[in-house]
C-alpha cells in the first residue's frame, strides 16, 4: 500500500514514519511506497521492498496537494500544521498553513477520486474554558487559539468531506503529548513534559504553575498507536461524528512529580524548581482538565492507564535501544 | 450611522432592512447610510435623511468584500449565503459563498481596522443527530449538511476574529423561521410553513410527515427581533462564546395545526392533507427538536411563546397594514 504522510518532519510524523519503517506494512498489508511531506526534509527511513519519497512544499501553494496526492495514496496522515504559539502570533501564517493547506489537501483527495482513508491531528485546543470537572464527548468546542479555531474548521471539513463520501476520514482530539523529547520549546505547555524529561537528563527545570494544576497526557507512543488505530477503524463503526476525543491519563502535576520520584528517585524530583510563572499560569488554568474519552475508549483506542506508564514509556523510547 | 446588510435580498434581508427604514435608526444613532448587498438587485427604500446604496455582486469574488466596507460601516448584518439545499446540491458553490465569501468578508472587515459590531446568521443546521430531548447551549455542533458544516466553519471565524479584536462579532442560531410568505420552495422544511400559509390563502396543501414531529420555529418578525437585539448588545456581556442558540416556540406539527385552528377555523384546517413523503421524512426525523438557548434567552432575546402568537404574526405581517 502506497501511505503519505504530512508534517512527516515533526515530532508523532517522525515517530510515525519509524513505527512504519519497523512494521513494513499497516492494517496487515505490506508498504509498497512511503511519501513524506513537511516543509523542511524530513528524514527518510530506509523500508525494505518500499519506495520512500520525500516532498519539502507548502501545502497550501498551488498545485502542491495536487502533485502529493497524484500518485493516490491508500491512507493519508495529514500532521501537518503551524503549532499553536505560532499561529498565536501569525494570524495569517496560521490560517494559510492550517486552513488552506489541510482544505488544499482535502480538495486534492477529493479531485483524485479514490476516497481513501485520511487521519486528521486534531487536538484538545478545539475545547475553551469554562469546563464540566470531566469534559463529555457530546461538548461543545468553542476554541480560545486560532490554533483551535484551525484544528476545528480542519474537523468540520473531515466530517463534510467524509459524509460527501470525498473522502473518509478519522480525526483525532490528541490531549498534551507527553513526554516530548528533545529540547524544551516556547510552548505554555512546554513544563509539563520538562519537569519529567530534564530531571531525567540530570538537568534542573522550572515548574512554573501550581502543583495542583489537572490536565490530560498520553505519551508519543500511545499517540502513534492513535493514528495507527485510526487507520485500521471501519468508517461505519465511526459513524458521521468523524472527529474523535482520545484518552489520555488526567493526573495533576504533583502526581507527575511523584510518578517521576518512583521511577527515578528523590535526587531526580530535587531537580525541579517550583518558581511561579503568571503568564504560564493564565494560559494554562483555562486549559481543558480531563474527558470522558468514551467514544474513542469504545472504539478501541487505548493511551496509558497511568503517569508511571507514560514516564517509562519515555525512558524505553528515549534511552533505550527501541527508540 | 452607516449600516451594512449582505443578503438583503432575501426574506430575512428584506424584512430587516424595511424594518431599518421604518425606525430609521438603530441602537438609538440615526441612519446616515445603508448598504444593500446581495447576487440580485434588493429593493432599496427610501429612508429620510439617510442615503440608500445597492450593490450587487458575489462577496467571494476578488476586491468585492473590500469594496463593500471601504466605507467602514459601524454595523454590518451578514445574512448573505446560499441556502441549505443548493449548499447541499452544488458542493462548490456552497463552500465558495457561504465560506469563502464569509471569510473574504471578515478578512476585509480586519483590512478596514474599525472593529465593528457584525450580526451573523447562522443556523440549527450546526446540530445533526442523534439529540438529547431539549439540546443545552453546551451541544456539540456536528453537521449533518454542507450548509450545517459552512455556518459552522462561519461561526469559528467570526469567534475568533472576535476574540481577536478584529471585529466584534455575534451569531445567531436561527430556528426554523416559520411562517414564511411567499410560494412554496423546495427545501425539506417548507411544509412547515405551507401548513399554515397557504390554508389561511385558501389553498389546499401537502403534509408529509406525521404530526408528532416536535420543531423549534420562530417568525421572520422575531428573526429580526433578534439581528436588531444582537445589533445593541454588550460585547462584553456575550464574552468570547459568539454563537448563540436563539429561543423559539418548540412545538409538533398537530399543535401547529390545532393554532391554525384556533385561529382560522376548521375550514382552513381542512386544506391540509396528509401525504407521507418518505423522502422529506427521512430527512425531517433527523433535525433537532428543542433547544435550551438559555444564553440567548439571559441575554435579552425574545421569540414568541406559542405558535398562536406566530399565526397570528404572519396575518399581521403578511395580510395587515404594517407589511
Amino acid at each position: 500500500m502506497r501511505v503519505l504522510v504530512t508534517g512527516a518532519a515533526g515530532m508523532i510524523g517522525r515517530k510515525l514514519v519509524a513505527r512504519l519503517a519497523r512494521d513494513g506494512a499497516l492494517n496487515g498489508r505490506r508498504l509498497a511506497a512511503l511519501d513524506l511531506h513537511d516543509i523542511v526534509s524530513a528524514d527518510a527511513p530506509a523500508i525494505n521492498g518500499a519506495t520512500v519519497s520525500t516532498h519539502i512544499g507548502d501545502l497550501a501553494a498551488p498545485g502542491e496537494a495536487d502533485r502529493l496526492v497524484a500518485a493516490k495514496p491508500d491512507m493519508v496522515f495529514h500532521l501537518a500544521g503551524v503549532v499553536s504559539a505560532e499561529a498565536e502570533a501569525d494570524f495569517d501564517k496560521g490560517y494559510r498553513v492550517n486552513l488552506d493547506g489541510t482544505r488544499a489537501l482535502f480538495d486534492a483527495i477529493r479531485a483524485a477520486g479514490h476516497a481513501p482513508r485520511v487521519v486528521f491531528s486534531s487536538s484538545i485546543a478545539v475545547f475553551g474554558a469554562p469546563f464540566p470537572d470531566t469534559i463529555p464527548d457530546d461538548f461543545h468546542p468553542t476554541p480560545l487559539t486560532s490554533y483551535g479555531t484551525q484544528k476545528l474548521i480542519g474537523e468540520a471539513l473531515l466530517a463534510d468531506y467524509s459524509r460527501r463520501g470525498f473522502l473518509d476520514g478519522i480525526g483525532l482530539r490528541l490531549p498534551t503529548i507527553c513526554v516530548r523529547p528533545g529540547k524544551p520549546n516556547k510552548a505554555a505547555s512546554s513544563f509539563f513534559s520538562a519537569i519529567i524529561r530534564d530531571p531525567l537528563a540530570g538537568r534542573q527545570t522550572m515548574l512554573p504553575v501550581p502543583r495542583s494544576v489537572l490536565h490530560t497526557h498520553a505519551s508519543p507512543r500511545a499517540a502513534v498507536g492513535f493514528l495507527l488505530h485510526a487507520a485500521g477503524l471501519a468508517g461505519e463503526a465511526v459513524g458521521p461524528r468523524r472527529n474523535l476525543t482520545m484518552p489520555g491519563v488526567a493526573c495533576t502535576v504533583g502526581e507527575q512529580i511523584e510518578a517521576l520520584e518512583r521511577i527515578a528517585g528523590s535526587k531526580a524530583v530535587g531537580l525541579i524548581r517550583e518558581q511561579h510563572d503568571e503568564a504560564v499560569w493564565a494560559i494554562v488554568r483555562n486549559w481543558p482538565t480531563r474527558f470522558m474519552a468514551e467514544r474513542a475508549r469504545a472504539l478501541g483506542f487505548e493511551a496509558e492507564e497511568s503517569f508511571d506508564e507514560i514516564v517509562t514509556a519515555h525512558i524505553e523510547d528515549e534511552f533505550g535501544e527501541a527508540s
